[in-house]
């Protein structure tokens, strides 16, 4: 079943609707249930697993979360927090508890943001033992002294850490590497949009007659994924991927992002920036410095992968982050193919990306073979010179630094690298 | 007999006058015609030619190209063109003709400038076998409906390119090359201005005492003339030029420009913009992207030569270019001098360009070596400036470099390096 | 004896006072009774000599100079100049004159400065036979005709040149250099602040209680003091300093400033600027070309040590320079407290500037290890920031390399460095 790059945007719309109400966390059912969706579109990925407690690097997985249900019930017996209205009420692996509380005592666990009275915050506590409540700040505000009937009916527990992953075989063991995560509960753009980003992108991929390169695709949960990942696949990682990009709030519509690697000069790095000069209105370039999601494992020393990151507005950057008005009103059809589109130049261009010399001493003559091209005089004379700087240009360079010496993308220089290589002119080395 | 460089622009202004009216071509008798001219000064140039059919690199030397005459007789019996008035009038390598013909048919064979209606534009056909006419766009717009007659008395046979070569043997067998073409008709400025120029410089480097270098003057047709010249020579180039100069549109008293080398990075980028920048008020920069004349053979992978452009204002950039406008009103003694004199401090900084070690350690005592300057306070202060910072630099590094880094010319130290040299306190290396 | 680094300013202005109006010079008893009393603040001071004749290099160490009195006695038998009131009014190393000699012959001997008026010029001839007496211009404009009475009593005899030295071991054996001049008469910002810094620098050396590096301590006269220095020890200290700081003009409360070395690329040029830029308000760079004092000697090619020059407002860039308004109102409590605490910071930079490696794959779990931070929200942030590009930039590069990167100053990072260091997250290679 072919993939249809036009049905893209609205493809990813709808996923993101599915998948928006699912309690996701760093383990846990929601999670996993989250996987299979996927997988229900990508039948060749794979749902792998790791056993809580077993240490990967400096870090162990942690047990599993599981949440039934979870409320608060005022002084006058009236329900006025529910886990079923929004999974953000309640903080992130928080123990179980069934108690009533005074409000005073009960402040002391509950999450608002005063600067955005109307939003839930996002709250987790992963590796330190604790439980809470988050509410918009109005509703805490309005609060009355009393005691609260409060249930947050959890386990935690020995149980599994789960990740997906698909290896799309190319002509080549070399790699491009794609990462998102799936361990956010309900928010929109940070972070469903990138693991559906990352779905439609496989899609396209495995629609593709032929791949240069290998493509590996990776569905995990932030941090503890990333470093469990990377603790099992390293060795490998590092002999073969040329390139990675980490997919992370791609579903706005506002300008782009990308964040540089630690030194700021791999592959990755290279083509994103290419790629959004030449096709992105506005965008926004961050240093390393500005990192905050898995690209501070996958380039942290040691590691060193080239890895990149790919956004649209970036996390931390807009006021919706981490808060309940991260919602699928914030995301769109047209945000998400933006970033499709992006995304498939970017691959597009390194798949082509080869390094050519030229066979001929001196300028050929291009009258004799044809390849004078005979269309209108502009386009003819923006042919030439592409034409002409292709050759001056192949000296066992790639095309990706060819384009930027000539201030042309890689991809239009595509047809005409053809033509050349075709007549004999130029040839891959 | 010794050159007078200030009858430079005298004697290049009144060659260009004689040289003009000659109709050149990339073959035939004008070319030959003004080779033979430019001998007459410079003796030793050695004419050599190359066979019709002769293949050099991916192009093949055309047949020979004669013209005797050509015109156009209107239908009312008036010759409205004719070749002898302007050679422009007919398109270069045009094949013979001799018929009548209507209007209609005649409109495709005819060139003119609607946006320069008084311009006669210069047009050739040198691969391709093809006839034209080319006038202003004024006398087209008058053309009446009706039969012309119309003849081209031209031949295409089998013959020869004709090119100079002139090698003044220097101490060293390392080469400053220095090139134009001598294939434009009536044109002033592109080109008769750059072998008119190259004719000065030949007989101002003859004239020298002594060179450092070995220098290789080439008076070639544009294009096929360079690629025929680096098939029979490149070897020998390869190894030998140290920075090489194609000098065209030299003519006129505009600003200067220079065309960098295709990874701006020789000896004659870097000497050619610092004599820029410390002689001409004026100058522009161009990247090899803007090129067109022979530094395309020369600059192309694998030839791979240092050779820069050296004009006053390049080709394409100035609105008689390629046209009848760009005649002798167009160019000066003026503009001529200029080009003379910048070239000439281009070579003599090339020729002092050595490389010095400082060989006392701190630095030295200036005073018992009467190296204290005695002029007036000002000139003390600079003399003494480019003093000791040639001796803080000469740590193995070239003048050039050291000029760059104090912001004086080469020439403007010389004195100073040979003052110091002689006084042993820096030497060659 | 600890030293107060909180009395440092008064410290030196103090002792300011007490040398300001010593008559100093390269030789003579000036200079040794100069480096007599810095040596009674710094016991373990050398004070050393060379005698005259010897040859330092390209020079050869001048005969000493003394004089006891000197003055003008105007036809009106007024002594209108005398030395005893100010030490500029004699030309440095005058021979000795005794007699009657008219204005007009005695004028060829004046120095004075027309456009300042009430300053008396500072000039030397050490290396020509010269006699001279300065005056303020406003003095000279009044002198009337007739025959004067001037006295010199003068000694230019063989005998010394007299430099301190002090070493202050450290555990290594590679070396930091400190180099200030005592050669100047009675001026005060140049050149009495320069000696009077390093005489407080050398106390709180001395103060510390353990030193990671060697300092090497010279206090010498300048040009043929450096130079006679550098050929007793050049190898060793080729072998040794890791950087060097020329000090002078440091008692002013103007703006800072630096110059950078020959080639602006050693340890000494990175520490200063990084320094500079955190801790001055105002500061200036200054490259090689506008040297002027013993980093003439100490970066000149083949000698090339790691040395910068550290100033306040840089000699030749204020009026005062080099006349008698250079006095003790140019410099103050506050200026010299300024430069101490500059150059405490640069000397600070250097001892904990070491290269560190990360010791763990992908973050570390600083949770588990209580490296959270536990104060306000913003110094969280701060710290957390500071904390993670640590360790992400700890590939073994230098602290000081770190620093640059994430903006931040090499001192402020310590405490987080030690912090890692003592959790076993990166260690020094």
């Amino acid at each position: 079943m072919k993939f249809s790059c036009k049905k893209a945007g609205e493809f990813m719309y709808s996923l993101a609707k599915k998948l928006f109400p699912i309690n996701r966390s760093i383990t846990g059912p929601g999670a996993l249930k989250t996987l299979n969706i996927i997988k229900s579109h990508l039948n060749s990925l794979e749902i792998k697993k790791i056993k809580s407690g077993e240490k990967v690097f400096d870090w162990v997985i942690p047990k599993e979360w599981t949440i039934k249900k979870a409320h608060i019930i005022d002084p006058n017996g009236n329900k006025i927090l529910d886990f079923d209205n929004n999974n953000l009420h309640v903080v992130g692996y928080s123990t179980p508890v069934n108690m009533e509380i005074s409000l005073e005592k009960l402040q002391k666990h509950l999450h608002s943001i005063p600067a955005q009275p109307q939003a839930i915050p996002y709250v987790t506590s992963y590796y330190k033992e604790n439980w809470g409540f988050c509410m918009t700040h109005n509703q805490r505000s309005k609060l009355k002294k009393g005691k609260y009937k409060i249930l947050i009916d959890s386990k935690i527990e020995n149980g599994h850490l789960n990740y997906g992953e698909l290896i799309l075989k190319g002509k080549k063991k070399e790699e491009v590497f794609l990462s998102s995560y799936i361990c956010h509960p309900s928010m929109a753009n940070n972070e469903l949009s990138g693991p559906i980003l990352l779905c439609a992108l496989a899609l396209w991929l495995e629609a593709q007659k032929e791949r240069e390169y290998t493509y590996r695709i990776i569905f995990i949960p932030e941090t503890i994924g990333s470093i469990a990942y990377l603790s099992k696949n390293l060795k490998q990682m590092k002999k073969k991927i040329i390139a990675g990009f980490n997919l992370t709030c791609v579903g706005d519509n506002r300008n782009y992002s990308m964040i540089h690697s630690r030194l700021n000069d791999t592959l990755a790095d290279k083509v994103l920036l290419h790629c959004l000069k030449h096709y992105a209105k506005n965008f926004k370039e961050f240093s390393f410095l500005k990192r905050g999601s898995d690209e501070r494992q996958y380039c942290s020393p040691g590691v060193d992968l080239p890895v990149v990151v790919f956004c649209r507005t970036k996390f931390g950057e807009y006021e919706e982050y981490h808060t309940s008005l991260d919602n699928l009103d914030l995301i769109s059809k047209e945000g998400f193919e933006g970033s499709f589109n992006i995304m498939c130049k970017v691959l597009e261009s390194i798949e082509i990306n080869k390094k050519y010399i030229n066979l001929i001493l001196c300028e050929p003559q291009l009258g004799k073979r044809g390849l004078y091209p005979s269309v209108s005089k502009k386009d003819i004379y923006n042919e030439l010179f592409i034409q002409s700087n292709l050759l001056a240009y192949s000296d066992g360079r790639s095309l990706l630094e060819i384009s930027e010496i000539i201030g042309v993308s890689i991809l239009e220089i595509k047809e005409t690298v053809l033509q050349l290589e075709k007549a004999g002119l130029i040839k891959k080395i």
